[in-house]
């Protein structure tokens, strides 16, 4: 079922995004026993713990994605997925859950990772993808989701607005809007990161990931949290939120120099903000906010350790130079891809 | 102990690329049963069977990459590796076995996928990598290289120009040329992807590989026999070389139109070519041969199939419409990544 994060209320599951109250939804079930697929090594390997039917998986089956280990940092390449971001984990789970329903078209309103990785997966999956974007966003990035066969809806005005108008859409023209801030099963895939974790290197003492709208970080969390609900594990970790200098959403705002590098966190108020609460205080974990000029020497010694990553993945690994880090162990995910799409080849 | 495949005799692992006779090497050891290590998701799976010790091998593990598949046809996704490209694999290996000789500097002559991965790892290895590449390649590219740190050495002339500047430094220096053409231990990486397609979908009756110099043909046939040797399977893929046309070293060269969009095969005279012509006739196989415009078709459908892969990687899910494919499994590797590397972010 779906339970909502606010008032309990509880739902089918449905493709619905909200509860009636406005609060964010979250799939709930219950696991008794963590029985990997062991003949497979994607995402396959859980499917026992996705709210989905095997035989509406989409075929680009995200990988278990490799963990390298750098000193006392364990690295979790999450940008080695097919469209170059983890949102392929949680693209990949909403997908099966359309087939399943019988959806053939959905409204969004993303131009980044998700925005990619919603075009590739519904254009072979025969769904319809209208996606709202900004008039500023950037030429090569609309030739880009075009050339996958999405159909953009461009609108003059700010981020706000462009959301609106697809809010307004979907209504008039009654196709699900399916905002992947706020689509529970777009979160049943990310969790699988921590599926992933616990198989390849245990539970670390702190997990540290770029937190936006919040898809990873809350999904990490739920994965940890079933496997202990499940009695798979008897500790949990510790969850650190790092936030971008001027979009801050759990950490203080702060005025001065804005982040503008790290741009797919560059979220000031995501929706399941007070998820996000609840988590650092459960896990006993924390927020770090990171500039701009860190990002980047951040991002420049990954790349030398040869990890070919976007700017957004640079936040974490920065934030662990906040932590006194003897004796400590840390998982940090690498995001994105430093590879770039082109839309011409 | 290494082998030399014209004239049988053999040498110690050490990193020799060719036999006195002048004839290519291979690494041959006797394995008695196939186990792969099952706690690791990435290339360590396969310690056993690399000629390489655990504690040497880079951090930066390449995964078992994922395989998808589409009607009669299973893709593997060589692309979604650390640097783009299958290449990672031959790296891996081989920088593990440099450090093992405590070898600090090498010498190279390409400026493809091998090449960067190369660069990458050595890198951050500390391995000083001294890159010949023509004064014709793109200044990108070059950019791109020296931005992980590697030594480009321009040279005015052609590849073969090129090749014998980088050996002659080789020479003068005392650093070793380690070309991935005839470097034995590059083929201990590749092999691995038989490896994994064996766990993954067991032994298909086709494997369908773009081919230039053979590293990925000759591994994938490598590791099949090995594990038909170790009695782990009972029968052996029929191994399809796919070339481009106009560079065809095992097909009948064409003098048509050449594919210069494969660029990554367009290797006219690959030193390995009598084990690859060995390979196809003891497997049953064939080779076939593609020109640029059905290239173009085939990456574009591959594209609106979700695979976001390099030209290069097109040439043998083309080849397949050559097939009367009733009843019959191909497994077709997709070797690059269509995502560009870039050397500014």
């Amino acid at each position: 079922m779906l339970r909502c994060t606010k008032c309990n209320r509880v739902y089918e599951e449905d493709l619905r995004i909200q509860c009636e109250c406005e609060g964010t939804l979250l799939v709930e079930r219950k696991y008794s026993s963590f029985a990997p697929q062991r003949r497979y090594f994607d995402m396959r390997r859980y499917l026992p713990y996705l709210p989905v039917n095997e035989r509406f998986l989409p075929y680009l089956h995200p990988p278990v994605t490799p963990v390298s280990k750098v000193k006392n940092v364990i690295f979790k390449l999450e940008y080695l997925h097919p469209t170059g971001s983890f949102k392929d984990r949680g693209t990949y789970v909403t997908v099966a859950k359309l087939k399943e329903l019988k959806i053939k078209e959905i409204v969004i309103d993303s131009s980044g990772n998700a925005a990619i990785s919603m075009a590739v997966y519904s254009a072979f999956s025969n769904i319809r993808t209208h996606i709202f974007v900004s008039s500023n966003t950037r030429k090569e990035k609309l030739s880009l989701l075009s050339s996958f066969g999405a159909e953009l809806h461009i609108v003059e005005g700010d981020r706000m607005k462009v959301h609106e108008e697809a809010v307004k859409y979907s209504r008039e023209n009654n196709i699900p809007y399916l905002s992947h801030w706020l689509n529970p099963y777009f979160l049943e895939g990310t969790k699988t990161v921590a599926y992933e974790i616990y198989e390849q290197v245990g539970v670390p003492e702190y997990v540290v990931v770029p937190t936006g709208s919040g898809t990873l970080f809350i999904g990490i969390w739920k994965g940890f949290k079933e496997l202990f609900e499940m009695g798979e594990i008897s500790r949990l970790p510790k969850m650190i939120a790092v936030q971008a200098k001027g979009f801050e959403s759990l950490c203080k705002r702060s005025n001065s120099e804005a982040n503008v590098l790290a741009d797919g966190i560059a979220i000031p108020n995501p929706p399941r903000k007070e998820e996000m609460f609840r988590i650092i205080k459960e896990s006993n974990g924390s927020c770090i906010s990171i500039g701009e000029r860190v990002t980047r020497q951040a991002l420049t010694e990954l790349y030398r350790m040869g990890f070919i990553v976007e700017p957004t993945s640079a936040v974490a690994y920065a934030a662990l130079k906040f932590f006194e880090d003897e004796g400590k162990s840390f998982v940090v995910p690498l995001t994105g891809s430093g590879l770039k799409l082109h839309s011409s080849f």
